[in-house]
């Protein structure tokens, strides 16, 4: 934990073109006030390996709950998803309608009910408006395409204001493998996953649990470090289908293009994590929270946290005020080992705090850092070896706007 | 924890008339710009009982660390205050100026030092302004006053809207005491205190250990139940002086007058601690969350405050948005025990959840709801007795301009 272990060099591009083998489509169903797109299909030519990750709140949307039991079959060929509608909290119903939309789906396309996930986003404690859900699988259906990763990746946002997608290939042997991912994020964003949803495909041939051990390290270092409100969402999911062919190598540790594998999926996980918290409810900064010296990793953690979810730390970014005294008071209030007189903290080139008082850097110098559009501040407690890091963004009048 | 043990009869009035023996000032001493008081002065003509509970915060504001130290001696005769400057994260220099401020206080009055406390609150991270301070407390001295007490309660303040007072009368035998407090309070305001001061005197006749004892019981049920924003400052500190005269009765369990004491002090801390909510920095509403049904009472701590700390559900309260959905979101979170199918929510009369899904009220009745000055929101987890409460308020886009 804490520790930045694979930094893939960044071959990929923000593109969802789909790996060999993917088909999806978005449409506008209806769930949507205005016309949106709001329901997506990513679907498998063969039986694809599939790994997943879920939100830990102990309050799970019915798609979610579904999804946890698809998964012990370790076999996908789909998933549905809708956004505008969390169905979350609406009883065995929620679970009826999470049920049907698997059904539907997997009829129409002629596979398993079993191999088909589900997946929504939305508003929670409405019930599902299975009529326009119907007949957006209806439309998804003919309109798959291996083009229709841009469509998909669009229909499932919410209060995102862009899409978020990332592409990047990949050599193993001899031949050159695709992943492709592609999220949703915006608000609920904290350390166990957000109201988010991320799906991630590749060509490549991989066994389910190779595919889940390297699906959950690079979640804790990606999705699992990134805080926007400090809330966490019911609908969290993580899904990620490996598709390959049978004459493909089969990866795994150890073998030809692991390595090259892992880079890609870490490089990937990563950089949609970093696009949902660019595009953060309001948020104008972007700040990376890198704490060292801590006793140990886990107590970096608590202190990277601790000040990247402060509101006060972070309405001070949004003036921006170089206040750094903040910074001070949530280290001083986290469950982390803190003493004053040892703590340092950098913004940037800045030097804002040594021994627990003020630095050189002046106030100017520090509001000039802050009216960077990206900034690191660099804390160190001087008391160990702990290191952690967790991206966070600015809290502005607009994130209140967008959630009242 | 959890029950609200002392249910005062509201006797009391907010107002800050002095217990007899004691005299208060406040002068505008120029630390703030714009020429608003910003000292006080708070003295007891007798040596005085004395009580305190600081911040929990491991960072230590110089005047809670050398307040810490006087505790010790039990007797206190004055405390000095300064808004506009926190004086914490100065190093050395800061504790060397707020010993300072406690040796100008005590030669000019006459007592021992070290039975003058001292607090600030303000902006962390700045060196006090000496000079200002010294001509303050130089103007302190002659301007103290029986009916000093609204100038005092005036001096303290930072972000607040208006001063925070309350007086109430309790019999004791045949006598009659007085019991005063004021406090400040508006922005870091958390489970344990916040950046804020409060101050108690009496007239009555009380030791130190017992007052100790029943001070931090008080507190427990007051300014450990509110929540503004989730930060826990640097600067938190309750004082509570009492002076009975020699010829009092001494005021101790189980003798009389000990349970009209308790209800006072319990009522006191109470009002100080709501006003604090209700003047919460950009705050339209005041919230009350009461949790019961719990697995223990601290699982229903634990549920309350992660409603009472989300800024999705605080947010949502300033449109006002009747999504209940946040709430069992932060409930799901937290780190009580909580089954979906067994929670119940009600905001004052309106039943907004029945088993974990929407109940009977509508959107509509809802949001008359949450358009109220005040209400209450009653969650019941059906898991066991557990009870809990905090008192908190709604964040609008006002909190954000504030601390930017």
């Amino acid at each position: 934990m804490g520790k930045q272990s694979v930094r893939p060099t960044r071959a990929g591009t923000a593109e969802a073109v789909l790996p060999a083998g993917f088909r999806a489509a978005g449409v506008a169903a209806g769930i949507k006030k205005g016309g949106a797109m709001d329901m997506a299909l990513l679907v498998s030519d063969r039986p694809a390996a599939v790994a997943a990750v879920f939100t830990t709140n102990q309050i799970k949307a019915a798609s979610v709950r579904l999804d946890m039991q698809r998964l012990r079959g370790r076999v996908a060929r789909a998933v549905v998803v809708n956004s505008g509608n969390a169905n979350a909290c609406n009883g065995p119903s929620g679970l009826r309608d999470a049920r049907e939309m698997t059904r539907r789906t997997a009829r129409l396309l002629g596979i398993p009910e079993k191999t088909v996930f589900v997946c929504s986003t939305g508003t929670i404690g409405r019930p599902l408006p299975m009529d326009p859900i119907r007949s957006g699988i209806a439309g998804l259906v003919p309109r798959l395409s291996p083009g229709g990763g841009p469509d998909a990746s669009t229909a499932i946002l919410t209060t995102d204001t862009r899409p978020k997608r990332w592409t990047v290939l990949f050599r193993a042997g001899r031949r050159t493998f695709r992943l492709t991912g592609f999220c949703k994020g915006a608000g609920m964003i904290e350390p166990n996953m957000a109201t988010m949803l991320a799906f991630l495909t590749t060509d490549a041939k991989v066994g389910a649990a190779d595919l889940q051990r390297l699906l959950r390290a690079a979640v804790g270092e990606s999705f699992n470090r990134i805080s926007i409100d400090g809330d966490r969402s019911t609908n969290d999911t993580v899904l990620f289908f490996a598709n390959g062919a049978d004459d493909a190598p089969a990866l795994r540790p150890g073998k030809p293009g692991w390595k090259a594998f892992v880079a890609a999926v870490h490089e990937t996980t990563r950089e949609l994590a970093l696009a949902i918290v660019r595009d953060g409810e309001g948020a104008t900064r972007f700040a990376t929270i890198r704490v060292r010296g801590a006793r140990s990793d886990r107590d970096a953690d608590l202190a990277a946290r601790s000040v990247a979810n402060s509101f006060l730390v972070k309405t001070a970014w949004a003036g921006p005020n170089p206040n750094w005294g903040r910074v001070m008071d949530a280290l001083g209030y986290s469950d982390a080992r803190v003493e004053e007189s040892k703590v340092s903290i950098r913004f940037d080139e800045c030097l804002a705090v040594r021994r627990g008082r003020a630095g050189p850097a002046t106030q100017e110098e520090l509001r000039a850092v802050l009216a960077r559009t990206e900034f690191t501040v660099e804390i160190d407690l001087r008391l160990g070896r702990g290191t952690a890091f967790v991206h966070t963004c600015n809290c502005t009048e607009e994130y209140v706007r967008i959630n009242m």
